[in-house]
Order: structure tokens, then C-alpha cells, then sequence
């Protein structure tokens, strides 16, 4: 056993490092299609604030590069550990410390998973409202990547909904960034830096989350459009109308296919309208009343059909469940339809209808293809990739990433960069603005050991 | 004429810099009652991010520090000069943009003020939601404080309303951060960053705001409370009701009397009620559906009563608009009653009891007091202190402040540190973050000109 290793044991006891062959293969990846499983030196399963910041002094002391992994279960490789690295793994830092029903929020640690939160708040009426589709997925990964979701068209991501953070700093210092508070002007907003940056900052230890009351009735429309432009169009207007949808997607009409093949789904559409359909708009609304769910529910399906919807289906209880459920699995069925990759792009709303046309004949011309689904109302594009040679796919998904960015988008929406979008973040962000990046992550760690491919490769 | 003002006159043009006496007084402060007023060296008025590009790399070159300035209406001397400063007037860079009814965002100068904004935006049945109460301020002023105000309780702060800038660093590059997306994980989140850093880390020359569908109908309760602890139990029971109000607020009884006094406000609440009353609750709703407001607010008044209001009035239309511009006439009410500082602690919600409590026993124990009013649902206290001895203020200040941190919470919720709350500041918070925040400070602006004495004095 090794120096590092005979330290590191030191701080969480023996019982709590892996190394070697001790190491099982899951700790070496998450989700991500296009990164290869990279197996670490060492992972540490720290019990507390303290056992992480002694984790991350020594780890700078020895040169030691620190990545931080939830659940595993990003989709950008943003978990992949470095050569010779140490994993933290939150999996033992996993309690509910508190659902707090005055203040409206919940203090957990960064591996409770959203089920385990809703688990913990639902008793109380209250829920975390940020679904990124896969519950398993951990708080803290989900601090990590800033995860959205369906449910982001009305509750925000989880920027809007993490209030606070105790966190670690690479130098070793655990510090507590806002609170319990939805607002504060006192300084700069460690809290929002800390979020979206990859465990690449700080790593959060403890999690402020805001609760929201749970609205008892619930109800979908599906509606199925002979036109993916009709679609896009469709999207700003049902926003506008002022009914405050929970969830509004769009699936194309492969996609669809694909989730309903692959998760058993029976929409009742008959055939017949479903060989003219090209794309799926799916909205749903919730509400406190049920005759006001119902009402709003009439105008939203009026409002589709006078949009140019070819039907309206109205879905309530299980088969609207089933269907959200469905969605949330497009991943897996775009992966088991043997996609190469899958993109999050995000662009304005107005800009959907000119990216998705321009980034599909792009795909075609490969001689591939690009299907998928998305968060319509955030601009939220799902594209799974679909180009086997990884040198046309590398230019590919660079002329599509610089197609959302020149209409005023990003790379990634909510999945983040990780280390399957980082390359192409370098190659076309801001010079400018990466410097400036990198001066950021330089003042939270000097010793450069978080997270360092990340970013800045 | 210097070297200094030949330079700065050479990028705006001469009419656009004021020196020596063509200063007019304002330029010197903001509206904060304990700043004293300061002149600055010169006034620069630039058209463009351009001129503001080389306004800061001259500044940078000659060592001049620099204070952005919006309208003026800040409460904490955020935007009192330097000693030899160089004020950035935004007052020509008053330009809405774009108001854009596909993706719901407008694109403005940071000169607009709000009122400006809200005439733009209102044709096309939309508006911005972040109301501080004074509609003479500008965007870019908001964007500085993190401005928050009565309607942060449904729609937030201005970081929850900002999606993205242009801005200048201070080294002179020209950047651009988010957009008009509602999400981005692609990178650090720099728009996050600088908003709230009050003008000490980049300024903003664009500023891309969400806008919402104006809702059509909204009616007020109005709630005499005999206790002000009842009013601060009402509070999270009133949120948890789901009514989803766009107003909370309270006010005490002096504060009230002094608004209705110099508002010449009649409420129609007879004189023995208010003799009873120790604090008023203000809750407002708003609906697309008169009859779901109605029906709204009547569950509502029927909630106050169980929450042991002393009586209920329902006020609506003009008598509702008017409550609600007099409470945001209560930094004035305070000024007039001879108030020697203003504050805007916050809160956790279930700590403002305690806070109220001890904070008004440390006011009257130092002989003087303190009164006010304050976004209830947001923890966010606005307090008028009475204390005329400034080293008496200064602890008493002092303790206030620890002891609304102590109670997890902040010294400022919405008006910013400015240089009145400054140096509590850096007494209070944890040296480990104020170190941290001075590195990310040393990351935008290596030769430290930007709005040099806030944070770090």
C-alpha cells in the first residue's frame, strides 16, 4: 500500500478506501455514451464535512487530482476520475437532515437521491421540484451539473432551487454559502458559482433545497402535429396563454416510437393518425382544484387543436403518469436503439424550428441521423446522435454545437459539459471568457486538483 | 485640463465628461442615509460598450477607480465615488432593445429604468416582474444590488429574472454570458456571478430580462394582527395554503401610521382597531380568472380571520394599487420620521419572531429604536433605526447584523452592502469566503478599479 493510500485510509478509515482491485468497474463512469470507463487510484467514502476536507488537503499536498461522484448516473462523463485519481464518493453522505415545513426547505447530504428527498418530504405536502428523469440520480451530482428537467418549464433547474450549500474548498476550508433564505445581496454568490461547475470549485457537503406545497391534481394533453414546425410554433403560444404548464415537451415521432416500443406504452393513437404524425407536443398542468384543472385542461386542448394539432388526446391518473414516466426513459431508448451520442443543446425558444431543420440535415449529410425530444419550452433540445465514425462525429456535433451558439444558445442545457462536451466548450466558447474561467477555478484552487479535465481538459 | 480627462473625453467625446465644477452634486451619492456624499474627479457618460471598453482600460492604465452609476436610487452608497474617481454614467445607454414575444425576454441598456421598461413591455401584455419599489431606478443599477421588492415572494429577485448580459470587464474585453435561455450548463455561470457584485467585477452595457404574462385581476387583503408574533406564524401557513401570493408583507403599527400620514392614505380600518393593532399582514393575489380571484381571496380573508386577525378588509382596484405604492413609499415615511439608518436584514421566515423580538430590545436598550416593515414571506426586514450617537449605531448595527446571521440569515436581502454595510461585513462574515471573494475579485479585475471600497473597504 502506497503513501496516498495509507493517508487517505487514514482519514476514513481503512473500511472506507478502495484501491486496486478493490475498486469495483462502476466507479470508473457514469452514464455517458462517448466516454470510456477510466479506473481511479483510490475512492474514499467520507463520512463527514471534515473527513472531506481532509481528504482535499491532502490530496493538493500530494498532487492528487479529486473527482466527486453522486450516483453516477450523468449522461457527460463528468464523473469519469482522472489517472491516478481519487474518487470521493458521497454514497455513505446520504441523510435527510432535515424537511423544514415554516421555511419550506430541506437539508440533505449530497447523496440522498431525489427519491429518497421526495420520500422524506411528501409526508409534509411538500416536494423538491427539479426531475431531472432519473431519481436515482443524487442532490449533490445534481448541484454538480445544475440539472433541469421536465418539470424546469415552471420550477426552474436547480440553480432556482438550491438555497444553500455547505461546501469544501479544495484548500481544505469548509465554508456555508446562503441558507434558508430565498434572497440575500451581501457579497458575491459563492452558492450560484458552486452550481454547474463540475466539482471542478467545491465540493458541496450539505444541500439547502427549496420545497415547494404538492398540488393534489394533475392531468396531460398529448397531441400529435403532421409538422415539427407546427410544434415549435405551438410552444410560445401555449406559454403565453398563462396556463402555467408543470411540463410541455415535444418528442419526434421516432422517439415516440422508440419509448412506447421500449417502455409498452398504449397512447391510443390509432395508426392511422400516427403515420401522419411527425412530431408529439405532451403538456401537462396541475392544480390545487380539481374543476379549475379540468377547465384549464379544455382550453389547453382547444388551444392545440386551433394550433394544428391533428388530434387532442386528454390523459388523467396512471396513463398520464405512464406517459411522463415514459419520456423520462428517452435516454435508454435512444441508447438502445444504438444512438452514438446524445446532445442537450439549448437554444432560444423562437430558434428551435431553424435548429432542429439545419442540425438534422446536418446529421443526414453525414449519412447518419439526429432524432429526439426535448424540454420545448426551455429551448431544451434531447438529440440522439446517430454517425458511427468518431471523426465525422467529432465535426459533426461541432458544426451543431456552433449552430445553437450562433443562435444565441449553449452546449448543454442541463447535462453539462463533462468530459464528452468539454472539447468542443473549449474550441468554441469566448477566449475571453475561458480565461476568465480559468482565473475563477485558479481562485478556488490553486492546487488545480478538482475535477481538472474538466473544463479545461 | 489633465491628462486624465483629455484621455476619458477623447472616448465619450468632451460633452460627455464632466469635470470639476460642471459636476453636478448628484453625481456625489445615492439615496443611503449614512454615506456622505463624495465628488468624483470626473463623470463619463459613454454611448456604447465600446467607449466603456476603453473608459475602463484607460481607468486600468492611470490607476483611476471607477463607480458605475444607474439611476442613482440605491439605499447602501453603492455607487458613492471613489476619491478621485471616475463615475460611469449609464443615463445615455437607455435603450430598450427588444421586447420579444416568442421567447418572453426584453433586451435592454442598463440605463432604462424600470418604469421605461414596464411602458415597453405592457403593449404586448407582458412585464418584469422585479418591483424595489422605486420605479425610477434602472436595470442596470438592479443588476449591481440583486434587487429584489414586494414581488419576490412569486417571481423572485433580479437573479432569478436575469438570463443573461454583455459586459465589460475591467481589463476591457466585451463579453457575453447566457442568453435568452432559461438554463445553460455549460461553464461557469458568470451572469450569476455578476449580478449582486455591485459593480466591483464587470459592468453590464446589456441586459437580457425575462418577462411575464401580465395577469388581468388582483384584490389585496388588508389584516390587522393585536400581535406582531401572530403576523410572523401566519406567514408560512399562508404560503403553504398555495394561494401563490405576488405580495406578503407586514408592517407595524408606527410604520403604517407614518405611510398613511404622509401618503394621506385611508384604509378605511377604524381607529379602535387600530389602536388594538400591533402589525398589518398585506397579502395581494393576482388571477387570469376574476372569478378564481375571488374565490381566491375569500379563502384567504377566511384564513386571516383563523390566523387571529382582529378583522379582514378586501381591498381592490384603485384602493388596493395604493396600499401597495404606499408601503413602497416606507424608505421615505422612515426618512421623514428622522430615521438614522435604514437596513434590510433577512431571514430565515421562522426566525423573524426572535429576530424582531431581540433586535427591538437592542434598539430601545441603547435608548433609541427600531420600526418598520419588510417582505414577510422572504425573511427580508426592512428597519427604520433610531440611534443618533454614530459609535453607539455602529455596535448596535454590529449586533443586529450578528444576530441576523447567527439566526442563518444576512445582513442585506435586496439593497446591497454598498459602503454603509461594508465594513459590518467584513467584520461579520467567515475570513474564509471574504479570502475567497477577494481572489475572485483579483480574477476580473487584476488592477483593482472597479468599485474599489465595496467588500473590501
Amino acid at each position: 500500500m502506497g503513501d496516498g493510500a495509507v493517508r487517505l485510509g487514514g482519514i476514513v478509515g481503512d473500511r472506507n478506501l478502495l484501491v486496486g482491485a478493490a475498486i469495483a468497474e462502476d466507479y470508473g463512469h457514469d452514464e455517458a455514451l462517448s466516454v470510456e470507463p477510466r479506473k481511479p487510484a483510490y475512492v474514499a467514502k467520507p463520512a463527514t464535512a471534515e473527513e472531506v476536507a481532509e481528504l482535499l488537503k491532502t490530496a493538493s499536498e500530494l498532487g492528487i487530482p479529486v473527482t466527486a461522484r453522486g450516483s453516477g448516473t450523468g449522461v457527460s462523463g463528468g464523473c469519469r476520475p482522472a489517472d491516478g485519481g481519487l474518487v470521493i464518493s458521497f454514497e455513505r453522505m446520504n441523510a435527510v437532515l432535515e424537511v423544514d415545513t415554516v421555511n419550506h426547505v430541506a437539508v440533505v447530504q449530497p447523496g440522498v437521491t431525489l427519491s429518497e428527498l421526495d420520500k422524506a418530504t411528501s409526508p409534509a405536502g411538500l416536494g423538491y421540484t427539479v426531475y431531472p428523469g432519473e431519481l436515482s440520480a443524487s442532490v449533490g451530482g445534481n448541484v454538480g451539473t445544475n440539472a433541469g428537467g421536465m418539470r424546469a418549464i415552471k420550477y426552474g433547474v436547480t440553480r432556482h432551487n438550491v438555497l444553500g450549500l455547505q461546501a469544501v474548498l479544495p484548500t481544505g476550508e469548509i465554508i456555508r454559502t446562503g441558507g434558508k433564505v430565498p434572497k440575500i445581496s451581501s457579497g458575491y454568490d459563492l452558492t450560484q458559482l458552486v452550481i454547474g461547475s463540475e466539482g471542478s470549485l467545491a465540493l458541496a457537503t450539505e444541500v439547502t433545497v427549496k420545497l415547494h406545497p404538492k398540488l393534489p391534481h394533475g392531468a396531460s394533453v398529448l397531441a400529435p402535429f403532421g409538422d415539427l414546425d407546427q410544434v415549435m410554433t405551438a410552444v410560445p403560444k401555449i406559454v403565453a396563454a398563462g396556463l402555467d404548464p408543470n411540463i410541455l415537451e415535444y418528442l419526434d415521432n421516432m422517439t415516440m416510437a422508440a419509448i412506447a416500443y421500449s417502455e409498452k406504452l398504449e397512447l391510443g393513437v390509432p395508426e392511422e393518425i400516427r403515420e401522419r404524425t411527425q412530431a408529439y407536443l405532451v403538456v401537462s398542468l396541475e392544480n390545487r382544484h380539481e374543476d379549475r384543472l379540468h377547465e384549464d385542461i379544455e382550453t389547453l386542448a382547444e388551444l392545440a387543436g386551433e394550433l394544428g394539432a391533428i388530434d387532442v388526446y386528454v390523459l388523467e391518473g396512471p396513463a398520464a403518469r405512464k406517459l411522463v414516466e415514459a419520456r423520462e426513459k428517452a435516454f435508454w431508448a435512444a441508447k438502445s436503439v444504438g444512438a452514438d451520442d446524445v446532445i442537450d443543446v439549448v437554444v432560444p425558444r423562437s430558434a428551435m424550428p431553424e435548429f432542429l431543420t439545419k442540425s438534422r440535415e446536418m446529421a443526414l449529410s453525414t449519412g447518419g441521423g439526429a432524432l429526439g425530444c426535448g424540454h420545448a419550452g426551455d429551448g431544451n433540445v434531447h438529440l440522439a446522435i446517430f454517425c458511427k465514425d468518431p471523426v465525422t462525429r467529432k465535426k459533426l456535433l461541432t458544426d451543431i454545437f456552433a449552430l445553437a451558439m450562433g443562435l444565441g444558445g449553449a452546449i448543454s442545457g442541463e447535462h453539462g459539459l463533462g468530459q464528452s462536451k468539454n472539447g468542443y466548450f473549449r474550441e468554441l466558447e469566448d477566449p475571453a471568457k475561458l480565461a476568465l474561467m480559468r482565473r475563477l477555478k485558479q481562485a478556488f484552487d490553486p492546487a488545480g486538483i478538482l475535477n481538472p479535465s474538466i473544463l479545461f481538459g
